[in-house]
């Protein structure tokens, strides 16, 4: 097993960069997995994140009633497996054994890691005050995995209609930003 | 002048793969500008975006008693006025002179455009609802420019602590996603 945690103070700088997440849940026993771009940072720490799901996802009902998930990352490899996730539902398939990818048991929440994404993070909703108008969930990320194996992962990012952006060229600057 | 309009409905393929933006205000008669990596879409027509501003950026007061602002995309060459307009606060000095970049009247909004920027969304605030708490400020976009005079321009994505990405490779999957 070669996950490892990182700590939460780090975080933010996995995701706002925007990449495309696979977001898992679990109900009534059941994992599922959703292909997700429309989330942002909304704290540093304890690391919030505010995500945005249809109600015509199957994921929306499950993480409504359970208040838990995982957001995984994915490398540029896994690219057929974002897909498949993204065009179909969970309400009809299981996209596990049709996309090949892995649940494995987290620590704090009834959602699973993905044991082939090279980021996992614990999360449990604290607002759901936005849901019924937006579809928008406040997250607090309550634990950080990365995945030691996976040496040099480059992220996803979706442009729209099926095309996508691998991460590039990495330029270090000055900026006094976090 | 090179900027035209391009639907609202092609917006979300231009911010949903989390760009770094420069944000304009304009208050008091002042036009100011602010790098953010904190947002999201929210819906895609009319397009609407979540934004996450801290109440310590100056920015923050100019959004929410005008409730209007430009979202700017930089492509990477301007990586150093990203870096000044991020490093810097508009309460002490003028970016634009700082940064050399030239704000142009918007058509809808009081907050300039960014000419320099290859694309430009005047924005207006629909949702402050989660201002207080969050700093989050919910926009539609009422007006989509691009700068047609930029060729191939690439995105800038923030890891944190001034480390920029910028946009790769391009890959056109045969996704069903919008």
């Amino acid at each position: 097993m070669s996950k490892r945690t990182f700590p939460l103070s780090k975080v933010y700088g996995v995701l706002e960069s925007g990449p495309v997440v696979l977001m898992t849940t679990s109900s009534h026993d059941r994992p599922n997995v959703m292909t997700m771009s429309w989330h942002t940072m909304l704290e540093f720490e304890p690391p919030q994140i505010a995500m945005v799901i249809s109600n015509r996802d199957f994921s929306y009902n499950a993480l409504k009633s359970t208040g838990e998930c995982v957001i995984n990352l994915p490398s540029a490899d896994l690219i057929d497996q974002v897909v498949i996730c993204g065009n179909t539902t969970g309400a009809k398939i299981d996209k596990w054994a049709k996309a090949g990818l892995t649940p494995i048991a987290a620590e704090h929440v009834s959602a699973p890691l993905i044991k082939e994404c090279f980021i996992n993070l614990e999360c449990k909703v604290i607002d759901k005050s936005m849901v019924n108008k937006y579809g928008l969930f406040v997250v607090e990320v309550v634990k950080a995995w990365k995945n030691t194996a996976i040496k040099n992962p480059k992220t996803l990012h979706h442009l729209g209609k099926g095309l996508f952006m691998v991460a590039g060229e990495l330029i270090q600057t000055k900026s006094k930003m976090r």
